[in-house]
C-alpha cells in the first residue's frame, strides 16, 4: 500500500521571529501518525504573500495532504485566506452558514457582530467550510482531483492557529474526513504510561523484552517530566490481529515493570488517581505549600473531580501553616517547614480538618531563594495520610523552580496511586 | 540595506513524528532576530538522504544563511554529515584537532574512546570545525563565495540538536562570526501586552493609530486566551533612532487603549501583579473554587512570590466553603455557590481569615457538569476585596472546562491589577 504523505505548514511572523513556540505542529504530527498518515515535512513561513504561495506550491508537489495553521485572524496581517483564494483561483464571498455561526458565537457572549468579525464568514467559494465550535474563524477544506474512493488527488486544509480550536477541528472533523479520502495501512498504537522510573533504568529493566519484539512492531521511549511513556506501534493488514499481538506483548511486560505502569489507556496520572478514588468511594484533601496550587489544579482539571475532591489549603507562609492548618509551632521551629515531621502533620491535619479519607501534602524549597546548607534548592517532602497510616517521602529535585513544582506534583499523585 | 536572510533546517524523524517539540528553532529565531538577521523559513525533514539534499538546495536558493540542527549523532540514522559532504562535494577525513577534543572529552569523564565516537572527529575537509565544548559532535561551518567583507555568498552551519550544546555554539562562536560576514540593519521590537479586550475590539479601538504607522514599522496582533499582545517591529539604520520612534508611537497608543495595557516589558500578568503587590507592600490571599488552584499556581510560579502571597483555600465542596472559609449557609442556600453574594463573602472572608491586604475569589460552573437553567456552563463570578471595597464581576465564558479555568484566572488577576 502506498504511503499517504502529509506536509504541515505553519504561517505567522510570530513563529519565525521566535516569539512563540509552535506546539501545534507536534500535536498534529502525533495525531496523523496514529492514523497511519506519514508527515514528511514541516514548514513555517511568515506573513508574506509570495512566501505563502510558494510554500503552497512546493507542498502540493511533495504531499497528498497539506495541513495549514495560522494566519486566519480578522486583522490585516492575516493572509492565509486571501492566499488560498488566489492559489485555488476562486473568489471570496460571505458563507451564509458561517455567518450564522459567527453571529451566534457573538450573540451567546452578549456581544455585537462588528464588520471585521462579519468578514470571518467570508470564504473562498470553492472550499468546504469546517465549523469552528470554539472560535470565530472557520476552517477551510480544499481539494484537487480528490474524489472518493481511493483518492489520488490533493487535499488542503486550513485551520486557526489557536491550539484548542485547531485540536477540536482535527479530531472531530478533519481526521475522520481524511480517513474517508485516503486509504492507510492498519496501524495500532499502544501507549504504556510509567511513572517513578527514569528512561535508562526502565530500558535496562525491559531490555530482554525489547529485544524480543518482532520487526513490524516498533518501540519508542517518550520521556517527560517525572514520567516515561512507552509507545508500541504495529503495522499490518488486519487491525484485529495486530491489536491482539500487541496485547500479548503488553502482558509479557507487566512482570518486568508493572509497578511503574499506571495506564494502558494513555490517561494522565490525575485521571487515573481520580478513577481510583471514585471506584473506592474515597475523598481527598490537599495541603500544598511548595507546589502552590498545582496539585489541586491537576486534580480539578478532570471533569467530575468534585465527586472525590473536597478542597485544599495552600499554607504558603509560616503563619498560615499554623493558624489555618494548625501545624504545631514547635514542630516548625524545631524541624522547619521542609521536614518529615512537618509534612506528616500537614497531611494528617488537612485530612482531619477537611474530613476526608485521604490527605496529602507538599513542602519544599522550589527555588531560587529559600535554600539553607542542609536544605538546598530542590529539597521537597511529600506525604500521604489515611486512617491507618501516614507515609512521607523526601525528593531531591533540580535547581529549576518550574521543574521542581511539576516534578513534586507528579510524585505526590504517584504516592496516592500507590498507597490508596 | 539589503536584509540578511536565514533559513532554519531541523533534521530528525523524532520531530516529524511528533515525539518531541522542536524548541531549538524558536530559540535560534529569537537570537537571530536580536542581531537583525531575518528568518524567512523554518523547515523540518526526516532522516532521509534525498529529503535532506533537496532541503539544502531549496534553502540555499532562498537564504544567505542556512542553520542546521540535528542528525549529527554517532549512529547510522544520523545523516547530516554525509549529506553535507555530498552537497559540498568534499570528502570526510579525521580532523586532528577535533579528534584531540573528543578524546579529551571522553578522558575527562573516565571513559575510553570507541571507534564510533572516534568517527565524530571525521569532518568534510572543506568545512571549518566549530568546537563543541559540551558534547562530542563538533559543529561545521561551510561557505560558498562568502568572502569578507560584505559577503554576497552563502553560509551553511551544522550544529548538534542537543539544546545546550547548540546554544553555547551559537552565542559564543556562530553569531559573532555571522556578524563579521554579514552587515545587518538595526531592528527594534516593542511588545505591548493587553488583557480584558478581544482582538477585533482592540483592532477597532486603535485603527486610526494603526493606519498612521510608517512603512518601516510593522504591527502584529498575537492573541492568546484572555490576552492580546501587540508587537511593533521597526527596521532602520540607527538603533537609537528607531527605538525612540517606537517609544513615541507607544505614547500615542496609551490614550486609546491604556486601560488594557499591562506590560511594555513582555512580562506575564502574574509577574506584573506580583510587582504591583511588592511595590505597594500589599499581601494577597485567594479563595478559589472553580479555578481549583490555578490562580495560586500562576501567582506562585513567580520566584519570590512568598514576599506577598500568604496562602489560599480551595473550598471545592459546600461543606468546605462553610466550615473552612466560613461562608454563611443561608447565603449558599438562598443564592447558590455561583452568585454575587457568595463570591463577595468568599473574597472578604479569605482576606480576613488570612489577615492580608487583599483577598480574591472565584466560583463558577467550569463544566461539563453542574449547570442549572439560569447558570449555564461558563458562568463564573470573581471578586476582589480590600479594606475599603469589595468588587464582584460576572463572566460568561465557554463550554470548555480548561478554557473556563484559564480565562477565569486571567480575569481575576486583571481584577487585582485594576483595583489594587
Amino acid at each position: 500500500m502506498k504511503n499517504v504523505l502529509a506536509e504541515l505548514l505553519t504561517i505567522g511572523d510570530e513563529i519565525l521571529y521566535g516569539q512563540i513556540v509552535d506546539t501545534n505542529a507536534q500535536w498534529m504530527s502525533a495525531e496523523l501518525d496514529k492514523v497511519g498518515i506519514k508527515v514528511i515535512r514541516k514548514t513555517t513561513v511568515g506573513d508574506q504573500e509570495d512566501e505563502i504561495l510558494t510554500a503552497f506550491a512546493e507542498a502540493e508537489k511533495r504531499a497528498d495532504i497539506v495541513l495549514i495553521t495560522g494566519g486566519l485572524g480578522p486583522t490585516s496581517d492575516d493572509l492565509t485566506k486571501p492566499c488560498l483564494s488566489k492559489y485555488f483561483n476562486c473568489p471570496v464571498a460571505i458563507h451564509e452558514e458561517a455567518l450564522a455561526e459567527v453571529t451566534e458565537f457573538f450573540k451567546s457572549r452578549g456581544r455585537e457582530l462588528t464588520e471585521i468579525n462579519r468578514q470571518q464568514a467570508a470564504l473562498p467559494i470553492c472550499c468546504t467550510k469546517i465549523t469552528n465550535a470554539l472560535g470565530t474563524a472557520p476552517g477551510m477544506w480544499f481539494e484537487r482531483n480528490a474524489r472518493l474512493p481511493d483518492s489520488q488527488g490533493k487535499v488542503f486544509v486550513s485551520m486557526p492557529g489557536v491550539p484548542h480550536e485547531m485540536k477540536l477541528m482535527m479530531t472531530s472533523i478533519i481526521i475522520p474526513k481524511l480517513h474517508q479520502y485516503f486509504k492507510t495501512p492498519a496501524i495500532h498504537h499502544q501507549m504504556i504510561r510509567t511513572v517513578g522510573i527514569g528512561e535508562s533504568f526502565l530500558a535496562e529493566k525491559i531490555s530482554s523484552w525489547e529485544k524480543s519484539l518482532p520487526q513490524h512492531i516498533k518501540l519508542a521511549y517518550l520521556p517527560s517530566l517525572g514520567e516515561v511513556k512507552l509507545r508500541l506501534t504495529s503495522f499490518g493488514k488486519e487491525p484485529n490481529q495486530i491489536k491482539k499481538e500487541t496485547e500479548e506483548l503488553v502482558k509479557k511486560l507487566i512482570p518486568l515493570a508493572g509497578e511503574y505502569i499506571y495506564s494502558l489507556q494513555d490517561e494522565p496520572l490525575e485521571v487515573v488517581v481520580g478513577n481510583l478514588l471514585r471506584e473506592r468511594n474515597l475523598t481527598l484533601s490537599i495541603a500544598e505549600s511548595c507546589t502552590g496550587g498545582y496539585v489541586s489544579h491537576l486534580i480539578t482539571s478532570v471533569p467530575g473531580s468534585s465527586e472525590y475532591f473536597q478542597g485544599s489549603v495552600i499554607p504558603y507562609s509560616y503563619e498560615i501553616k499554623m493558624q489555618q492548618l494548625g501545624v504545631n509551632p514547635e514542630t516548625l521551629q524545631k524541624h522547619g517547614a521542609v521536614s518529615e515531621e512537618t509534612i506528616k502533620e500537614m497531611a494528617e491535619l488537612v485530612r482531619k480538618k477537611f474530613n476526608t479519607s485521604i490527605g496529602v501534602a507538599t513542602s519544599g524549597v522550589a527555588g531560587p531563594g529559600g535554600a539553607t546548607p542542609d536544605k538546598p534548592v530542590g529539597t521537597v517532602w511529600i506525604a500521604f495520610s489515611d486512617r491507618e497510616k501516614t507515609i512521607a517521602k523526601k525528593l531531591q529535585l533540580s535547581k529549576d523552580r518550574a521543574i521542581n513544582i511539576k516534578a513534586s506534583t507528579i510524585a505526590v499523585l504517584n504516592l496516592v496511586r500507590k498507597y490508596i
